[in-house]
């Protein structure tokens, strides 16, 4: 298993779905940072299930306790150790699927890699092991703010085939993307969004969507040529979520249709620096950031575990019909919003601590 | 700079535009493995410029020499250290070049990170580069056919807004993708595509595309969950390759539109094994490969130099026009295929050896 | 900060003497392997201070928590989250240390690369940031024995100008080992390394010692030459060890001193194999395994805090004298030696992960 | 094989000893730095052998090529390939070894791991893959002269039994060390060293012998605890380095023999800055520098190839006698010299590019 990510600012999870916690290991956080444990609540508390209508009804606290690495409200220089109890356990909701894989859900891959899965739940493969990622990520993303003005925001653009319009880079906050549950500033697509999803779990179905993602105020230089550019780790760490299936920056897979003529971004004099007119780059020339806001998009497949009914077969081959019991989101968009913020923090935060040995 | 990528199977490549030649340092290569220059060169010779009418007219021999870690035609087991020589030096064709960067190319931020950057070409953005990758993903692929069975194909399935269709996903083999210069095993669409193609030329223009890949008899059990899923793997190295804009797995972006009931793959008895009766998560669930064809498509923006007349500014901000001189590819997918191909081969090779630790 | 270890099985530790707690995760961890916390609980007892009266007199209980990675007592594959809370702590005991660093201790150069340091104890420089290596070496141990027979075990050899003799490389268990206080299983030097301990606490003085340590049952062919041969990996996990001086790996450097024809160990054919008649080579050739026994040596100087005044100066530059309080050990090879155990088996078990690649 | 090392300032080497040429690719060194082949080429000639009466009668030119990362002298920040062509093949000399491994020599355990041996010469486990380090070395030392005025200077302190005394630490220079062939300062025991290693030679035996190296003008802070300190990688390092069997730092095993009252090195007022008044610590404390001179000893046996008669076995198991032929080095310290030199330079180019991420 490969549960550690970055280079000089480096986290490793672990936990599992139902194991006594779940928690994260930070290294590289410089030193004489403020910090305190609310600073990452703020982002665990919008992961969480249980905020609102849209997802599970398990309400879990997720209290997040810092172990080492600050002292006296300062960071140490030395690893943070974060950790949260799994308190809502519920292991018997899933005791009927234990013999029959979940279509498209990792209990059948986990048993052919492993031999062994995790008795109950989704073990490594749950969406709680996003919990490491999130709690890191909010240390990250407030070294980058405070020390660069570099600012993440992260939110819906589309639940099925509702798409967002009208959002703008420049300007988008987490307050307008946290005005809808369903996290989508256009607040005409949110309500389209929240029926599609509402339809979906009506259905004991449920329903994919894509979570864009702005990076603002990051300066030229960051990235590094040939196999860590700027996109590269961005698209790692993107396709390394769950339910994760596609990631565009920028022109993305719409630039492909296009001519260098109307695709370039013609170079133009910008508040005393050298910017682009347009940015069909999402902000990255050469694996490299240019200056301009970096904008990806991330594409989440519907969720795999249903109530409805599924023809399917046992581990031993032997067909058979699965209906998913227990609690689960439709629709993960929603809360995918800042772990994807998460790890965008995690991956800048790297890139620039890798810049600074630069002359 | 970060110019090594994978963990067991591990390569570090080197080399400019215009300097004395480029190379990579293949380590981890297992022992004993039939090898010569002959087994790498075919790969090099499709991603080689000048093969077709398609390309830039610089006919570049691209010979390829085993350095190291290699005797009597069988590899050691040490690094195998791999040189093709620049031979085509036109530095004279950048020379107008040096002092106005190239809209949506890597010449500003290359300057903006290192303060300097190679005179001429495109230093190490530019497509040369590719050559280690290609060389060492030939070895790649040798030794997980022989060993495995496991075959690597692809093409370019679309040009512009010309698509390619109805290709096998089971089937499509090289010999097929070979068949047409622009690489795309629909003969109908190829021949649209190649106008596509000289249009975008005799416009002095370039145009974009995309390459689909499949992997196939890959065995259950590959990728290594939560950060170095298969997927989060063939992204890192897509996006890791000049002028990469986008990668998507299995149903990709269109997977986010459906519901979970369409979406998700029924497991079914097949050959003895189990498989999925449909195929949305492209092979990998959980980030483990689950021994269904993997495939994903790569979205290749249109090249940034184009000979056309483009309003920009110079590194002194002042107002200019640019014109590109020299010989440039009006679209970069035909020749993607085989990079494509290495870069796959690459994150298999790795994924596969890091496997055998296990049970 | 540098807190990770290995490549495949792979440790994250973090803590401080007097946060919250310490501990690690390990990833790597084959699957299905029984483990459960007493398996880990013993290394960590034979490490705790207060186990006998030549340590430190704090008891800290030190108890071990499983926090994931484990179910129904059987690894899942997935990483190991272990836990031990910091029940003692003073703080107090070391607040006349705050504005006068100890000589040759870590409060200095700690300050000098972060600009801060733990106010109390030893911060990460402390003695129990080994907590977690030991933790995580007992699971290494435990799956070297059970699928390789590989034994580890570790002894004093010289406290001062005491040293032992006649220690039988072959046989030595830490059975003998731990039938003295101070672990050396030549129990007459035993006693004299015991009154040169207790001399020094006498003195409010320190003394150091060195701790050997052999490994049995070593397949050939595990160290990866060049750069991560057995004795380089060895040596750099033994001097990652807190009040570490040197390493010696087979004849050392008595050796230096040898003629080859003295030096070389003839091959031999022994019980159907190929080995050697002497072991100056230490079992280890070219930097890989050799079937013979690997053996070393690891120098460690005496501990820092010592309650004698010493003349010092201050942050400041000013003279002054230091006398530390609190309790602290006169000597710290007996304590060494389940971390030597430790850290060479996480090296050996890492390596053998590495090996289990090759064909 | 594991032949990278190094994380930010990281080298990836290459070749045996009859291949076409050994080499290293280095990535990560500084943009913009002055960077010719006569600047690698002077500590190439110092490892080349055949320079003196000492060493074997090969005269082999070791002429280095910069193959890329360099344009107009100097650094693109780019990786820099290099190259030395292996012009002396003589495998022939080797013929008779091919079914007996020679006695403490890496034949056995190569075949052992690999399946397979370079057919003549030590291959991969040659003296010959030290040319990568070296070159490699060179520039690292450049690199940290200029921008910190860090010098390294190593020298044979011991052969055999002859022990160099009344080297200064603060000011002997590789002028010094080369004014005799056995590179050893102390001119009176330079002369009793060359007669040992002459007297070896004419027994048609080796000799063992000792480096000790110093890095003057290290500022404080570098060195990252715990996993990675300072000593730890030059520990790594060195016993990365063939025919090695020890390493020491400051006091090393002496200091094992010592008090705390006696080995602490108390701190003092120094030129404005807060130095150490004795340097038992050999510079480094906790593992991170002090601003004190780092020094460390290196310990090498004598080398295993030697023209004297041997009992052994072939392979088979057979017993057999082996005497080698060829050229061999009686004593490999001399050359060793900057070969330690360069390890040295590479660890310490590596943690002053990771110590700027700080503060």
């Amino acid at each position: 298993m490969s549960s550690s990510f970055g280079r000089l600012f480096k986290i490793s999870t672990f936990g599992e779905s139902h194991c006594a916690g779940v928690g994260v290991v930070v290294d590289g956080v410089p030193p004489r940072m403020k910090l305190c444990e609310a600073d990452i609540q703020k982002q665990l508390n919008r992961r969480r299930p249980g905020g609102n209508k849209l997802g599970t009804e398990r309400n879990e606290a997720d209290q997040v306790q810092i172990l080492s690495g600050v002292e006296n409200g300062l960071t140490l220089g030395t690893p943070i150790g974060m950790l949260v109890r799994n308190k809502d356990q519920r292991p018997g909701d899933y005791g009927s699927m234990s013999e029959i894989p979940r279509p498209s859900h990792a209990d059948y891959t986990y048993r052919a890699k492993y031999g062994i899965h995790a008795s109950s739940g989704g073990g490594r493969s749950s969406a709680r092991e996003t919990i490491g990622r999130v709690a890191s990520g909010a240390i990250a993303e407030k070294f980058l703010l405070e020390q660069y003005g570099i600012e993440i925001v992260a939110w819906v653009s589309s639940v099925g085939h509702q798409d967002a319009t009208g959002i703008d880079l420049e300007t988008v906050s987490r307050e307008q993307v946290d005005a809808s549950d369903v996290r989508c500033p256009d607040l005409v697509a949110a309500q389209k969004m929240t029926k599609e999803i509402v339809a979906a779990r009506a259905d004991k179905d449920s329903i994919g969507g894509v979570v864009t993602c702005v990076c603002r105020n990051l300066p030229a230089g960051l990235g590094e040529p040939v196999f860590d550019r700027l996109e590269a780790k961005l698209a790692h760490a993107m396709l390394s979520l769950p339910a994760t299936k596609g990631f565009e920056i920028g022109s993305g897979f719409e630039g492909t249709r296009m001519r260098g003529s109307a695709h370039n971004d013609p170079f133009v004099k910008k508040d005393g620096r050298i910017g682009t007119l347009t940015n069909c780059s999402g902000g990255v020339q050469g694996g490299i950031s240019n200056g301009e806001p970096v904008y990806f998009r991330v594409a989440f497949k519907p969720p795999a575990t249903i109530g409805q009914e599924q023809p399917t077969v046992d581990y031993a081959g032997k067909e058979t019909v699965l209906a998913a019991k227990g609690r689960h989101d439709p629709c993960v968009v929603p809360r995918a919003v800042p772990i994807v913020e998460a790890m965008t923090a995690l991956v800048v935060a790297d890139l620039v601590l890798i810049q600074k040995m630069r002359v």
